[in-house]
């Protein structure tokens, strides 16, 4: 697109393992692309273009994740009558549990917001992403959209967001099986209770996690980084999980688990040379099963949605 | 006792609201003084007094909780026939929520390693400790004893224990009410299972805690000191409870839950004019309704167990 504007929303990672609907980072790559230009020949906002997607995504844009949110936040601005259209380039599969939708309702927003230079920021706009991501999960959980808009590892807690500190070099391997997971199906499988004993452990676990990631203390991590409730419940839905996880395990990863509602899985590593060979078996293993997959290698991304 | 050595070891509280079994502070006051002496008479380890316990505790080394860790510590080491007396002066009356069981556990195992210069660390002897904790609470629990030997707030996870930081100017203002406690009736009554929304708010208000802890974010700290799990299912136990609680957080407390497994209620406030006032109108009221009652106010101790 000519004249256009062009941003950058990253993949992610939600729950991290220990937590479950509050906490997420964001990757590097893969992310989604959104392309937005002014039309002088419209007054509306119109989609004009989505490539990268299988899946048929609609081009109404009351109906996409990534346009809801622009929609909204128009309309609080009272701005009317202006032309602008958006081309959405996806770069990762929806259903993928890697934070796809909340990429393009990160990308959305931000994009308008640079091209009409709205000058909101980015913490401001989170409300409206939340808004695309709404329609595609069922819920308003920040967990994915937080680290997408302000990358890092954020936690979400009462509509504000709290960027964790990152010991240097954690790098993530990301496997995705081509098995589409819907967040609404896989969080319909989940039992609405727990054991306080489960609670008792994953809450340590949590609080292993933080105090870890503030003290760059990588035992405390790997001791830290499980996850006792969800896991158990929804890998059943992911082809080779143990497989996949005992992989990671044997060379060293500081965890394991499933990223979102998956069936992506992530590993953390706290060097490349485990995670080169963690991929290398997780490769061959899948090529010799013929399936349909990708595998991701990355570092943590701390910009966020960016201008490109 | 002449020619003995004497320890302190402070009260604590176990949970904070938000940290159910795994997070515990210590306060500069009340705290137990354990005196020990050689003697040389004897070849064995005795209690020759115990004073200020309205419950009668036990004189049989292998029953009373400040004696047992010694035990298990002189049996580790191959230490026999060594007399040792020993006074142990309860400051806290025992199931009063303020960790008085984990207090003569630590002043007693403290209070011999300094008396024979057996040189064990503070982290080491955490372990005899707990082994006196365990006859009084039914578990090994560190939620009491890591603060009560370490000091500070201090969180256990596996058998490990991470102190974190705490923000300048805390004050814990502390309501006892004559009502007897003990830890293993007070977990009975507790549901084995909570629901998974429950789990996530507490989660999510545990994390809210420890970063709120390390940012010195005391807004954050003020919406993270909360307890939607267990309060709810004790408080019942406790007189004025909600009244208690009201006053306090009509005074700016920045939380306000049970200590340990109750009936003491703690309350944290960044200042002590808004303490000092609670606390008067606490007192007022409990002194109207005719109860035995003890208010202390006490900043947060740093230095757990210490030699006096």
């Amino acid at each position: 697109m000519r004249n256009g504007i062009k941003v950058f929303a990253p993949a992610t990672v939600a729950n991290v393992a220990c937590g479950f609907d509050i906490l997420g980072f964001a990757i590097d790559s893969p992310g989604d692309e959104i392309v937005a230009k002014r039309n002088p020949n419209s007054k509306e906002l119109r989609i004009t273009d989505i490539t990268g997607s299988k899946l048929k995504l609609p081009y109404e844009t009351d109906k996409n994740t990534a346009t809801i949110g622009i929609l909204n936040l128009l309309k609080d601005l009272k701005i009317n009558n202006i032309g602008i259209d958006l081309e959405i380039h996806k770069k990762m599969p929806f259903g993928s549990g890697m934070g796809s939708s909340a990429a393009s309702a990160c990308g959305g927003v931000f994009v308008v917001n640079e091209l009409l230079k709205l000058g909101l920021e980015k913490k401001e706009l989170i409300k409206y992403a939340l808004d695309g991501e709404f329609i595609a999960s069922g819920g308003y959980h920040a967990d994915n959209i937080a680290p997408c808009m302000l990358g890092g590892i954020q936690l979400s807690k009462d509509a504000n967001y709290y960027r964790l500190p990152l010991p240097k070099g954690l790098h993530v391997l990301m496997v995705y099986q081509q098995v589409e997971i819907l967040t609404k199906a896989a969080r319909k499988i989940l039992s609405d209770t727990i054991t306080l004993q489960q609670h008792i452990e994953q809450n340590t676990n949590l609080a292993g996690l933080i105090i870890g990631l503030y003290n760059a203390d990588y035992s405390l991590l790997k001791n830290s980084l499980k996850d006792v409730i969800i896991e158990e419940q929804r890998k059943h839905l992911i082809p080779n999980f143990d497989f996949i996880k005992n992989i990671t395990s044997f060379n060293n990863a500081l965890g394991c688990s499933i990223s979102g509602s998956g069936p992506t899985i992530f590993a953390i590593f706290d060097n490349t040379i485990n995670m080169d060979a963690a991929k290398e078996s997780i490769e061959k293993e899948l090529v010799k099963q013929k399936r349909r997959f990708k595998i991701y290698e990355s570092q943590i991304n701390q910009e966020g949605t960016i201008l490109l």
